[in-house]
């Protein structure tokens, strides 16, 4: 069984109780409460999410908090706090190493308004980060879903794509990491991914209809979004907007820069269904918004367009391996 | 270093931002609001916190969940929502494996009160859960924290002690199994712990002065208490209530009955402190409490009485593995 059907299943047959605005099948839930409370929990293992070999202990707690976080953004909600379980080999992790550690997940926190205030340590086979980031939204009824796109909307991003998967390619080729330019800022890209809290909080306010963190890939997530909001959703690939060295990167490994981007995952940036007055409100608060697509009538997910015309979506589109 | 040094440490060295009541360092943390929300999270790793020979899925479900609801338990507070971090190999799982695990939680979780409301799910090289519960509190200063014993309180335990350790060492040693009474039950003490949820809440409600959960040995547990309140905690073996069969599994182990039970850890009952008038109030609630100890002045942690005479602690004051 594949990961999706393995989440749509447990979608299908979760129970709801009373106080649960939302449950499993969004970034986070929503709990009733003044404010309300939105939570989210996401594992890094080690070799499944991250090398040590390349990202240093500091990259791995920053990306650890940085995924919570994301999800937060995605509903729209403020960070509160975040608790951190960690697994780790015995004389894996030093007190130099917890520290780098917890360093890395301190900043990225403080830098959001957020307490990492409670964990758990224990013995594992490897190296593993469980993060669950607590949030809060003024009103249940702020929280951005995956399910309300409209026909009309349009469908937009925060910002360029194919960074970080541009940047694990690198990673795994030196070589060709010394030929590419903007190699450094793509590697920054993969191993410090930076949460889009404030543009989530603004395009809540603003009024967006649907919206959820580009994690693993535009295509598998905007496709994710359709099938929750019961629509079409149209990616123009020619509208993809490409981070710095993703085309050089593309062109090196022989594949399509757009189509890479589109289904590489891990940017963090938000994919977002708004209408055009949302659109306009949303920038004229300061979010950049790049527009890649429209929300279409006819509740049967993804379609792709490139130069105009339709073309058919990749096998993979995106980031989903089988558990 | 070892893996209270490291907590310590972090503890001491974790910084508190606006907004969260309390943080590192106790059962769960508690955040403003209104309510108030208190988070805790725990992970259970194969080989390390259970053993995939000796229970089974729907087992390691209802532990996980177990695990977390006495950490709320310990607070004083009530249950809403869960959320499970799930890794495991490939192919560890089938359909029906993952059926059995969500059962064992489902069914924990809703007699409790609480919807498991979100997780995640990865490939790892060992099953893992990460399990986040989230209650709430009417207002923050409800939480019973492990810091407000005074001397002149009594020390008391909500049920007996060391079902958990003598039914792992039946799992152990299943030719003991056979030859001791109450094997069944010893066995289900391990693996099916019952946290003390409706007890928490009555005894926060009934004025207790400080609570922990008894998850890593009575000893250990109300020497963190000690410390957390500046007191010295005097632990009278003698009142030291045993599981049904604990002593027969002692003395086949050749191991004094009540130390076993009071540094087995894994219980799961409550240790708290509380003067005469909150005994009375408590048990007038319907709340069973064993008293096992009297909290003095002196902030120097644990002592330990037996026959009326002063005894050293064991070395090793319960459940600490190093990391």
């Amino acid at each position: 069984m594949s990961e999706l059907e393995l989440l749509d299943r447990i979608a299908r047959t979760s129970v709801r109780r009373a106080g649960t605005v939302l449950g499993v099948g969004d970034d986070a839930a929503v709990l009733e409460g003044a404010p309300a409370i939105v939570v989210t929990t996401d594992l890094l293992v080690e070799d499944v999410h991250f090398r040590r070999a390349h990202c240093t202990l500091r990259d791995i707690g920053h990306k650890a908090v940085a995924v919570s976080l994301s999800d937060l953004a995605a509903m729209g909600a403020a960070p509160r706090a975040l608790f951190v379980g960690l697994a780790a080999p015995a004389g894996a992790l030093d007190t130099a190493g917890h520290d780098e550690l917890r360093a890395g997940m301190d900043a990225l926190a403080a830098a959001h308004g957020a307490t990492i205030a409670g964990g758990d340590l224990t013995r594992g086979p490897a190296l593993m980060l469980a993060v669950t980031a607590v949030g809060t939204l003024d009103d249940p009824s702020d929280a951005v879903t995956r399910a309300g796109a409209h026909p009309g909307d349009v469908l937009a991003v925060t910002g360029p794509l194919g960074g970080a998967v541009a940047g694990r390619a690198l990673a795994d080729d030196p070589d060709l990491a010394g030929r590419v330019p903007d190699a450094a800022a793509l590697r920054a890209a993969d191993s410090r991914p930076q949460p889009r809290v404030s543009a989530g909080r603004r395009l809540a306010t603003a009024g967006a209809h649907a919206m959820l963190d580009c994690s693993d890939g535009l295509l598998l997530d905007a496709d994710r979004l359709a099938r929750a909001s019961g629509v079409r959703v149209v990616v123009d690939l020619d509208a993809v907007p490409l981070a710095a060295g993703v085309a050089a990167v593309a062109d090196a490994l022989g594949r399509e820069a757009d189509l890479m981007a589109a289904t590489g995952g891990e940017d963090f940036e938000l994919i977002v269904a708004l209408d055009e007055g949302g659109l306009a409100r949303a920038r004229a608060a300061g979010v950049g918004l790049h527009v890649v697509g429209s929300i279409e009538a006819g509740a049967d997910g993804l379609r792709l367009r490139r130069h105009g015309r339709p073309v058919a979506p990749p096998r993979e589109l995106g980031w989903a391996h089988d558990v």
